[in-house]
């Protein structure tokens, strides 16, 4: 939902220009509304939330609200019945059209590096009649929320987009958003727009049927916010870690709901929700783990990703002094308790030179090139207390890759509980 | 320039679900600022303009802000010197970098329905580094402007835009606003976004050599937006007519300015500047515009389009007995003393049908799609007095067409001051 609150036009005169030479300057405030829900078994016919959103005071016209479903691959390999209890879903509901059966679309990034995908939704939007008063629902991992949100952002100016993020990653962070995007020219969320979701419906039964990579790796997002601002949060991460590692449901409730609303948080009241700015101070650990993806050709997911960047991001810290030693060791526990690895063969030996695009050092000139401006890099001073640095030593970073290596060796033969860091600095 | 104001995250219960089911209502306000300026001789040494814009407060970091320049092709056509003297401008301010000899692209509505264009602008934004405190100068009429409005828009999720607009129609309407857009699927701004440029600088010098087709043009967006909003500037169009019609660069420069003002005053304060509602209080005599630009494969230009559509309605709802019959009489004389036709032969013989595309009233049910939900067309009750319907009879449409195909044809066959019109309706 969208408003406009109060308005500024003012007509100035200009200095050192002709006679006639005005100037309006134009202000246009806007503000967008949307409900994160958290629920569970969306498409049961008993559950009436989904209906009560398409068909809500925003809904318009005499019409029942038309839908076309977009669904990740991936989500009915792990759900076969999906694809049918969609259709039943709003078979049942005569207030409501689903325009055609649900559209299947690869997951995983690959789906936002192939144009041909983001071509067939655009022509289904059209084909089925999608307006700016119906509702395009993506069904998915980030990577499809992404994609799809890409699409339905573009056509028609935006037509209303519902998220249903299935992935621990996508509910307690990419889908929360106001971001869209696809890849282009072998880089990383090239292309994409700011456009707010209509709504984001937070489906924990989805969860339940994660490979466990992807039910631990989404949690690096979740360490990475508590880390930057809330270290309350950190602390119940730190005791509940065995029990999220054991896939303990209602801890992985708890987790994603309190991530997504820092996250919310962040974005409402950073006073940059466009990042007009240099700064992009919930992106701790992503310079890295933006290159590693790249580098690993999303073999590695983002959430693993993550989790080595927090980590590299984290060492580069304590060994230059900035984060207490003590603090390092406990970040360095969550990660290992969770089961994520620090190191992976794409951080380079060591031996890292930034010129080289296939070095992760690379990554830090992409990372300012993508947000434009002067590079800048939040760091730890203490848990739950960022700090922005404008450059990052290449000595001191290829001192941390090696220590890591060596962190991930010594982990793997150690029993859980070990305080395996240990001396290591 | 963006800023973000107040701020609002509510968790709330939900009712009807699960008993751990939660509800964060996510709160963005965004304000959007941008300096519209009416200037001449922008690229002369001289004129600091645009070099203070591009290094004022906005620019950020330490190097000298990077600049990518795409121009129209007609505006070299018509100012060979251009690009010379865009690249001497670049050349003497040590503090801007210009990354590469303007781009050139296809001027006119052909650049919206080739994707390689935009390809085309994306491969420079890439190849070239420009990233989000980085910049795209866009000189040209409005299809160009808009055109690259969407590739700058969507790369990075939108790097700079600098909007030089070169028509008396991008001047005065498109240029001003906050929409951008190309073609697809044969329909006319299908694919586009709303996104705020950084500053929008209107040159009058282009309009010097303006075809008389594209400046009598342009002034069909003027008399639509002085009938639906401001009676005295129709009366101010009503009095310059003849010396518009002459080329009369200060009558000219005030019809601009007003009818800029006008608009953005709208943008501003009709409460839905990304038109998320169903109306769209400025598209008067757009339905039937879009339809006659697409038939005639786009040779008839929006302006001229504008204007037959503005004579179809107003004769429509004098036909209805909405507008006096007077007021009728003078609009249709403003028209005629601008030298804008109120009948082109895509308009048809007055045998229309609505479900054939190829009819001007198949029209009607594209307006409503493109914008979602019901149809909702502005008509006049008076000058300066707007209302909505949410139908048009189709008798009487194909009256007002026949009629004004008889309007048309006398009105070659009299001298400009007849009252033309007189005892037709």
């Amino acid at each position: 939902m969208i408003d406009t609150q109060t308005v500024n036009v003012e007509s100035a005169g200009l200095g050192r220009s002709s006679r006639r030479d005005r100037t309006i300057t134009q202000v246009v405030p806007v503000t967008f509304t949307y409900p994160v829900h958290f629920t569970e078994h969306l498409f049961d016919p008993q559950q009436t939330l989904l209906r009560d959103i398409l068909t809500g005071p925003e809904a318009s016209g005499g019409q029942p609200p038309r839908v076309l479903c977009v669904v990740d691959d991936g989500v009915l390999a792990a759900f076969p019945g999906l694809e049918g209890q969609i259709q039943a879903y709003f078979a049942a509901q005569l207030d409501l059209t689903l325009v055609a059966p649900p559209l299947t679309v690869p997951g995983g990034e690959r789906c936002k590096s192939d144009p041909d995908v983001v071509g067939r939704i655009h022509e289904a939007i059209n084909a089925h009649g999608i307006d700016r008063h119906a509702y395009v629902i993506a069904v998915g991992g980030g990577a499809v929320l992404d994609m799809v949100g890409y699409a339905a952002a573009t056509a028609h100016r935006g037509v209303r987009l519902v998220r249903v993020p299935t992935t621990v990653l996508s509910q307690n962070d990419s889908a929360v958003g106001v971001k869209n995007s696809v890849n282009a020219f072998g880089k990383k969320n090239w292309l994409g727009t700011f456009a707010p979701p209509h709504a984001v419906l937070n489906d924990r039964s989805f969860l339940t049927t994660l490979e466990d990579r992807d039910w631990l790796g989404g949690l690096s997002e979740a360490l990475k916010v508590a880390l930057l601002k809330d270290a309350a949060f950190f602390e119940w991460l730190e005791a509940n870690a065995v029990a999220l590692a054991a896939r303990d449901q209602e801890a992985m409730d708890h987790a994603v709901y309190r991530c997504a609303e820092l996250h919310l948080e962040h974005i409402a009241r950073s006073g940059d929700p466009f990042e007009r700015g240099s700064s992009r101070p919930l992106d701790f650990g992503h310079w890295a783990a933006h290159k590693l993806e790249s580098l690993s050709n999303y073999e590695l997911r983002h959430g693993e990703a993550v989790a080595v960047g927090i980590a590299l991001d984290c060492t580069y810290a304590a060994l230059s002094g900035l984060l207490p030693e003590a603090d390092w060791r406990r970040i360095l526990d969550v990660l290992r308790t969770l089961k994520l690895a620090v190191s992976v063969p794409e951080l380079g030996s060591g031996t890292q030179d930034a010129t080289n695009p296939t070095s992760v050092l690379s990554g830090l000139n992409e990372f300012r090139e993508h947000l434009g401006g002067r590079l800048t890099i939040p760091l730890l001073t203490g848990i739950g207390q960022p700090v922005e640095v404008h450059e990052m030593d290449h000595d001191i970073l290829r001192r941390a890759i090696a220590l890591l290596e060596d962190v991930q060796a010594q982990a793997s033969s150690l029993p859980l509980s070990s305080p395996h860091t240990q001396g290591v600095l």
